[in-house]
């Protein structure tokens, strides 16, 4: 889902109660209860908010299911900030035993011109993909699509057509009228991603996001609202920290590292963050430090590591002035990120062996074998 | 295609000559002479202008094809009026021996509103298909499908939508922006039916339409040129009048014939016609009748009578006095008109059986045996 003016708006916005409140979002407590604090996700507020997921949770202990549903634009190789939610959707997936649609939407960054042709996205979205299933998803329930070569979707995007105006999606996502029609008519794609298994398998979905995109779940529930389709339910997810303290993105490779980062750019990234840390060791034994402002905490607390003890005896000790940033935090996050990477290596292998399973329709596999643009 | 605010204009300006200069439209002289006039549409002026069909001609003459698109909302059946674009289709596709490849956009209809799902169009779009197969087109060398199911349009639509703006479109269309997301996305479908042809298969195309239609054209072509595709070409025909001396249209049935209208009925409607007569017989024989404002003699001229001795006559008959609407002409008609019918439904029984080798897709026979809506 592509960043546009009231997105970047409520990123700005520091009132997250307020804006909650303004488009019917519920904090978590209500949830949090019923899944359970077994994940770091739920007991730690990395999930920190929810809409319509405890009708969700309704249907689990009424023993009906639901579908989670997350698209991913073919672009760079996925980094650490990705797994947030993915490790959600595994961690969902299993606990609930549902199935997760998965779109590779070529067509998202087609028509916000990120691509060039629709063609050249393929390969992409078949390396996302493994990317992906190398997190460590199982392929029974998993439905993996390109969505520009799936019939179904941009058929159900044709009928969604209908229920939403121009002024609306201008309104909601901030257009001038200088767009291509494809970036219009994307809103009722993205509405055909979320709403097919619900209209095609009947089961009500969840879609895990950033509240920054939550703007394409509003344009999604009018369509639904007016179909009289089961509205779908949306869990918003904190990202973690960029390296250099601001954002993290793809597009700047210092704010990140990527799945597939060589150890040396592992370990220079990593070396390099930003920290809550003293201008020398002695000041910092002796003041300590502060972990709310510090990445390598951040990253800590929110993926790598989940036992809770552990966890707060890094804070006290970076408070301390026990713990020195580049000699014990930075060295540990990047051995805990090395560690990943190797095993997430062994297990993209294994994903390449058995690719076609996890996907609705045939692909060609000869892509991978060629250059990448 | 549908009638929007600019069209509506145009129909109404009487400055055709203007309006030609303005869009880049020619008069026929420099293609009749290279068609020949050995058809009615050509020697007569009912094929009125064209814009490119000359590059088309230079193709012909150097061995190269040329391929015909036109398609077809599928709504009620067909009347006479309609038999003038596929008359003209009939003709060319004979004489150049080319490809006629004829979306049947239920996905339009569906769009405009014209009907209330997708699914409940396809009825009509093999109903419309069966009529106009039997107008005498040999299977061979058309290629009909159903717009919404069949990928490639879908997906070439969806390539194209980068190439036009909403502004674009809105200003060509005359939209307000409380349109639906598939009107302006509709756009792009007509240019993939339209280009199909050549981006596939590597015909240049011709679309023969009327002129209130030529806002799609230069639509398309404004894609074609930033794509580098040959620019369609076009072919602009007038409409037969209607029985009611306005224009004729399908939402009006006392304006036009149905193919499928009962004897009774087609009797009553050519007898009720608008002519140039007097008020009584008596007046006529002595002061003679009107044919230039006469809905039958514009029948007879456009499309019944193709012996231009005959034509002529029947003019002079009429001016002279010769000729009395309701004892003369209008029986005259309505015989030729029967006739026509005659004729046609013989040729639909052959249509009906062969309906599958002449679409692109599977087709489901069954919807046939269905109530119609």
């Amino acid at each position: 889902m592509s960043k546009n003016a009231e997105n970047q708006d409520i990123e700005k916005r520091t009132d997250y109660e307020v804006i909650l409140k303004e488009f019917g979002i519920a904090k978590t407590d209500n949830i949090v209860s019923r899944v359970g604090k077994d994940h770091l996700f739920f007991r730690r507020g990395v999930v920190f908010a929810h809409r319509d997921f405890d009708k969700i949770l309704d249907r689990v202990e009424q023993n009906k299911g639901f579908a989670i549903i997350s698209g991913r634009g073919p672009s760079n190789d996925l980094h650490f900030g990705h797994l947030i939610l993915f490790e959600l959707i595994r961690y969902l997936q299993t606990k609930y035993n549902c199935n997760y649609y998965m779109p590779l939407s070529d067509d998202e960054k087609y028509v916000f011109r990120k691509v060039d042709s629709l063609e050249n996205t393929a390969r992409p979205a078949l390396e996302n993909a493994i990317d992906i299933f190398a997190l460590g998803f199982q392929p029974e329930n998993v439905h993996a699509y390109i969505s520009s070569v799936t019939p179904r979707i941009q058929y159900l995007a044709l009928t969604f057509s209908i229920n939403q105006t121009y002024n609306a999606i201008k309104a909601a996502l901030g257009l001038n009228g200088d767009e291509n029609a494809g970036t219009v008519f994307y809103t009722c794609i993205q509405a055909a991603h979320i709403l097919q298994p619900t209209v095609d398998d009947g089961f009500p979905v969840v879609v895990p996001i950033g509240l920054d995109q939550d703007v394409y779940m509003r344009l999604t529930r009018d369509i639904a609202r007016k179909r009289k389709i089961p509205l779908p339910a949306s869990l918003y997810i904190k990202y973690m920290k960029g390296l250099t303290g601001g954002p993290m993105s793809s597009s700047a490779p210092e704010t990140c590292v990527f799945l597939r980062d060589d150890a040396k750019t592992v370990k220079k990234k990593i070396m390099s963050a930003f920290t809550g840390g003293r201008a020398t060791i002695q000041e910092q034994r002796e003041l300590g430090a502060n972990p709310y402002i510090c990445t390598v905490f951040d990253w800590f607390e929110k993926y790598f590591i989940q036992d809770d003890k552990d966890l707060e005896e890094t804070r006290q000790g970076c408070l301390g002035g026990r713990l020195i940033c580049g000699l014990d935090c930075k060295p540990r996050l990047l051995k805990m990120v090395l560690k990943y990477q190797e095993e997430y290596l062994i297990r993209r292998k294994e994903v390449m062996k058995n690719l076609p399973e996890y996907f609705e329709h045939e692909i060609d596999m000869t892509i991978l074998d060629s250059e990448s643009d």
